[in-house]
């Protein structure tokens, strides 16, 4: 079970401090959406010198212009982008074909979608390469986490899952229950006081 | 009626030099979304300071830490930022939170929402300033226009009506007879041999 920190700073250098740091046990550095839009590419151009060996995410969370968003982050080095679930089959069909261009992959996030499964299996055909099952920051403030769309998302599809929402140390073991391909962890590691230690401790649960 | 310049570009310096050569004709300067993710804050910035008399309005299409990602733009002098309708109700609260700390404006962007008369009497209780009735490109691509969208939205709402999807200089008139508060043109004028001619037409057109 693959590791990924979410990178939930505004700021670059806070950002590649926290990837330094934690390097020894996350498997894939997660440029997050507000840091993208705060930071720009000049973070992704950062991060990929400074960790050529890394998987590099970044969170575009596309909900229009799928080719035109996934193109510039593959041509800077991006191995995977996200776009959203809840966007025009279109759009997830432009970052899909952006991605083949590069040889890149895609991660369709299915935050807030009403109908995650059947969603799931049309992006599934489509030829999208993972699905994220995603409670974001604001719906975990009302309690949702996203274990109960991961036992759901699981059983249907033969793609490579994700999951993030709130993963901490307490719940972590119901959420290797379920055997995603990833855990993303974003305020447990960047807002610990030793993200190092919370990073080595949390991979270290999911082995 | 305003007209609001989509910069749908992704480089800084051809974004600016757009908002230069049109700004006798345009009312708000939108940072596109694409253009927001590959530049940063910095082609805000640089547009505050370029343009202190016009509307900046930041097309974010927020899906997720409403509040966390409208308080860096309006804390760096954006006017008006965009939340996507599709997202949860608490991350739209959270841009109209921000918004009310800067004494700023939200716009909820109905782009590929299911039900968007419903949203759109949802996100007006809520107090969102604006509503946005969008074809994203990609649902251009396939022939969808913004009209019949914006001709049931302008029946439910109080709230200014601003418009965007593929809007140019044969289809501006069928537009006007909704009286939207705000239209949004991009690649009419951003692709034009002579954007400011194109501005000027347009804006014309509007009077």
């Amino acid at each position: 079970m693959k590791l990924q920190l979410a990178l939930d700073v505004l700021d670059s250098r806070k950002a590649m401090a926290l990837a330094e740091a934690t390097r020894d046990y996350v498997d894939i550095i997660e440029i997050g959406t507000p840091l993208m839009k705060h930071e720009g590419v000049q973070v992704l151009k950062k991060l990929r010198k400074a960790f050529p060996d890394k998987i590099i995410f970044v969170d575009l969370k596309t909900m229009d212009v799928g080719e035109y968003e996934a193109d510039f982050c593959f041509s800077l080095g991006a191995d995977i982008v996200s776009v959203l679930g809840v966007a025009d089959l279109e759009t997830i069909k432009g970052s899909i074909k952006s991605a083949r261009k590069y040889k890149a992959k895609v991660l369709v996030d299915m935050i807030n979608h009403p109908n995650k499964s059947k969603r799931t299996k049309e992006v599934e055909k489509l030829g999208a390469d993972f699905v994220g099952v995603h409670s974001g920051i604001d719906q975990q403030q009302r309690g949702l986490s996203p274990l109960n769309d991961l036992k759901d998302i699981c059983h249907v599809t033969n793609m490579p899952v994700f999951v993030a929402g709130g993963i901490n140390l307490s719940n972590i073991d119901d959420i290797k229950k379920e055997n995603p391909h990833t855990v993303i962890v974003g305020a447990t590691i960047t807002s610990s006081d030793n993200p190092a230690l919370t990073a080595k401790e949390i991979k270290e649960s999911l082995s």
